[in-house]
């Protein structure tokens, strides 16, 4: 059986308070909008209609290929679906109606729902035992799992009131039939709206069966202003700290800890403290995460150490043991096993050899202002502290850089290069410095009187 | 009416366990007693007199030319009060007496106490309902409004124990009455003490109008420790940043992000978890301020980017679109619209120009010790990584400042500087230098023995 | 009266998937083993055994000289202090049974345990008073105190249920009775275990005293996966953190510090937001540590102003009001009263005079990749910011170093050193430089079409 996601995402989001389209804010490092179509397309959809308001070009060409329908002149739920209602016309088979901002959604609970369809209901109604039910639609149910009817928490009375198991908006239809209810939806209310719960008034009319799936509360998390995206995001967060845990990661304080969802990270890793993992993460077994890191894009093998205040951006990758250090940052380079940068130092396009010694201060110059060049250091290198290394440049194996050196030019295998200026000590020169700087002051105080 | 504010500052704070006096103990980036201050002087008073102990002279110091009277043999929370007795004789109107250890009290609070008051009541005292009512006065009404008495926790019955409204301390009383009323307060009890609640049954008992008012729980929230301090400074920082999400900031985790109250964070800028941003901030819409930034007194325009590990001290102020990268430290530096700092850099006491590049490992040599100079760099100018601009210095538009130089003298514009040594290679040196160093290490070990 | 503790750590801990035997896993900063072995000799234990399972070899080096018993063929509790009968063979006294990975029971609570044995009892069990007692056994007490059985959940009544004092594991027992009572322990259920909580039944059919302990959930908190870790971990950051605080320390987000057990801080630091106080650090009085620090084993003097972003290392010692500012290291360093090191810094191996600038950019060089060398600058001398001092060097009192200068001899008090390039300038080359370079991304492009 066909299945069509319809995604209404035709809100205005004016509680967003935002130059950016609601459905393309972010949470987990996605825009939700991604969320809901990553859900949709994991339960197999053949099709996804994503349902636009007008004047969304943004959010259109977001979704490049995929399409939508536009809802002209918002009137309800329903009216938004009725907006993809040509777009699927002469399809046959499930639809899920779907929305742009509950990213919580899951594949599982979708499929759940169409197989409810593939079963033989006709409509099937997602709901959640809700802590506080006040505002919601409560379910009426029969004993034979037939959803008799929604009341809306204003028309309930007080033992309907009682009811928590109430409507989280998500459903699956049969299709053509979904339109042919909407179709028959009245607008007669107050507001004029067209609501797409209605159909399951209509389809208990017409002797449909209508069903109920349950998911948990979290699960249907609306967005509607940053308050909701901050409470989503920490939904997410929490999922991913258990399962690292669950894993065998160890993490002081999780809370402090946040991880994207594509992270890998192995068994025995420990994980301190006030640490950011970010988005295409590989972190090898028993290495350690100082506090205070940020990595991002990084590939780490076994036992490394990292941090504290190390930044690891996209194209990083090290070895075995290897040691990336306090206000370090690396950048599209490669560190072989055993190789070391502890302290200060900023390494861009480079390739560090094995058990090479980048000392503190050290700069790869990867950047004229126009292009980029890469360095390369050979195994067993020294690079002696406050260096700056002009790329391109080659430091050969075992070679050694004095400290201080600005490095232009390669240094073969074994050399030691030195690129400084020679000391020159001026007796007692300190003294009357001092005097002339004293005097200068006082001037200067003076020309401000 | 006139307004004059009492506020009771006269306790030792001995559970502070602190050098500093209580009241000068900060919150929220002031001291608790300014708090106080403030929403006295925003609910219009036209005096405030703060009781202090004896030997109070740095918070007396602090008040400046606030007056304060001093508390002589702590007796009682209205002997405290009858220390401002002299300084207000003669004065018509409310007395609002409030206490220098709770700082989240609101003017709209405290207004509304006076509104009682200019309404035609004699006293009105602030309550609050309790979660937990242990050990707080009662709350004893009668239908009309009145406040009969206040019941202490030790004295109530079961059946007033179930009251849950209850004393929060802070009171407006139409003065001269106030005085009248405390000289009738006895100091017959165990601790010979005259506590200022008392005045609630004298009141009552010559036939004045005594009400209530009503706030919530929190905002009386006293501060005895540092637990209480902490737990303060949460609460408010839990209030700004709700005020920000709802203004359209987005912040993953707000939990991990700490605001100042006077900081102005415009729509649509993101906030990364582990962020601190302190007073005197004002960051432009569409800006990113990553994780580990750390933000004070600066001013940045639109869509910055800013962090990782970025610090920004105060007079810091960025054009359209800077980028400030990770271990960069700005101070009273402006960056005009485009300019880049990415990396392990500091900038003080500097103009950078539009688009201009900042080479990792920069440093203005801003202070010679005793004197700050400033250094000046052009539009499209391009440090260099590793370079020390020794100011007063000014690189021209479009200059180019050579890697590792040390920079003493201006460069022009589009011209190029380069001041550092020139490298020397020597073949094979690094073998025999490693050679004679363990040589060295196995004397030192042989020493050691 | 003789105490021995036997601690039970045989289980094969399988949930932490790991490669690290449980027990050894760190809370707090110790293993967990530690936190068990230190409570028993806190309650005068004079001998400890500990119970692991057979290839346990990490674990047993890890103990060094304390003793250890091999459970072989894992089959319950009691069955693994009958690991421990043979060592114990002839002791008199009591035994404390207790657990490797309940890391918070108390010596405290210890000590109850054992005074029941000394004061009579035969037996005496630890429960709690637990928030769901779902699961746990429970504790069924006669009238005079004697613990009359344990019901495990499964086999409890309505009635028992209802009960929520339950079984905390851990047991004071008079030896030898410990050893009789569990061989009459059978085997004889489904999972054919000896049950160490039996002894209770068989010690009440023959009359003995049995007696209960009661403590709070948290203390006997047991470690199963990894966030059972964090949780614990959690808890003893809580209890640190009140601790500071009820001694005079402020914290403004307590939630956001990590502590170790033996800092010590003094009364009025100030703790910003986002630190990390590791082992062996000791803060002196009015010190104030900004967001974003990480302190372990560092010695600071009073009025110091660390961070933020300050990394301090094993062997840093502080004089009076110290300065350590952003990104800067400090390991086995003495900074001597008023010395600044305010940005951008690594220094290892030094000794800093009283008053010493240490400028932004500066590096000791104190490793040549084989050996560590000492630098040593004297009261008063400025280091120009972006200089490297290559150790073993020392630079005199009130010496200064011109910026940017790499430093290899020593340099006189009151002496300037300056090492550096000289500056040239090259009027227009930047023009050019450009074209050039704009050119070769030209031709670069090129080749990857």
């Amino acid at each position: 059986m066909n299945v069509v996601a319809i995604i209404l995402a035709a809100g205005q989001g004016t509680r967003m308070k935002s130059a950016l389209p609601k459905p393309l804010h972010e949470v987990g490092g996605m825009p939700m909008l991604a969320w809901s179509l990553n859900a949709a397309q994991a339960v197999g959809a053949s099709r996804i209609v994503t349902v636009l308001p007008p004047h969304s070009e943004t959010t259109q060409s977001w979704l490049g290929d995929i399409e939508f329908a536009i809802q002209e002149n918002a009137r309800g739920t329903g009216h938004a679906v009725l907006a993809a209602k040509d777009k699927l016309a002469g399809f046959l088979g499930v639809a899920l109606v779907m929305f742009g901002d509950t990213p919580l959604i899951t594949a599982a609970t979708l499929s759940q729902l169409t197989q409810c369809i593939k079963d033989g209901a006709d409509l099937a109604v997602l709901g959640f035992h809700a802590a506080d039910p006040t505002g919601y639609g409560r379910f009426i149910c029969a004993e034979n799992g037939q959803l008799n009817a929604i009341i809306e928490h204003k028309d309930a009375n007080d033992a309907e009131r009682q009811i928590d198991f109430v409507n989280g908006g998500v459903m699956a239809v049969a299709c053509p039939l979904l339109f042919d209810l909407l179709d028959a939806v009245s607008d007669d209310n107050a507001s004029g709206e067209i609501y797409l719960t209605d159909i399951v008034h209509i389809a208990n009319a017409r002797d449909h069966k209508v069903v109920t799936c349950k998911t948990d509360e979290a699960e249907i998390t609306g967005v509607n202003n940053r308050a909701d995206l901050a409470k989503v995001e920490g939904i997410i967060q929490s999922r991913l700290r258990s399962a690292a845990l669950d894993q065998g990661v160890t993490m002081r304080a999780p809370e402090t800890v946040f991880l994207s969802a594509d992270a890998i990270i192995e068994r025995d890793v420990i994980i301190e403290p006030h640490v950011v993992i970010g988005t295409g993460t590989h972190i090898g077994e028993g290495s350690i995460i100082k506090s205070f890191s940020h990595l991002e894009g990084a590939s780490l093998g076994p036992c490394c150490i990292i941090g504290p205040y190390a930044r690891l951006r996209p194209g990083t990758i090290a070895g075995d043991g290897v040691k990336i250090g306090n206000f370090v940052e690396t950048k599209n380079t490669n560190l072989a096993a055993g190789a070391k940068a502890n302290h200060l130092t900023y390494l861009g396009d480079a390739m560090i050899g094995e058990q090479a010694n980048i000392g503190a201060g050290t700069i790869t110059c990867n950047y004229d202002g126009t292009n980029k060049f890469k360095t390369l250091i050979g195994d067993g290198a020294f690079i002696g502290s406050n260096s700056a290394l002009v790329a391109p440049v080659r430091i050969g194996a075992n070679a050694i850089v004095g400290a201080g050196s600005t490095i232009t030019s390669d240094v073969s295998d074994d050399a030691i290069a030195i690129a400084r200026g020679k000391q020159k000590n001026i007796d007692n020169a300190a003294t009357s410095f001092r005097a002339r700087a004293q005097d200068k002051k006082q001037k200067n105080n003076n020309q401000k009187k």
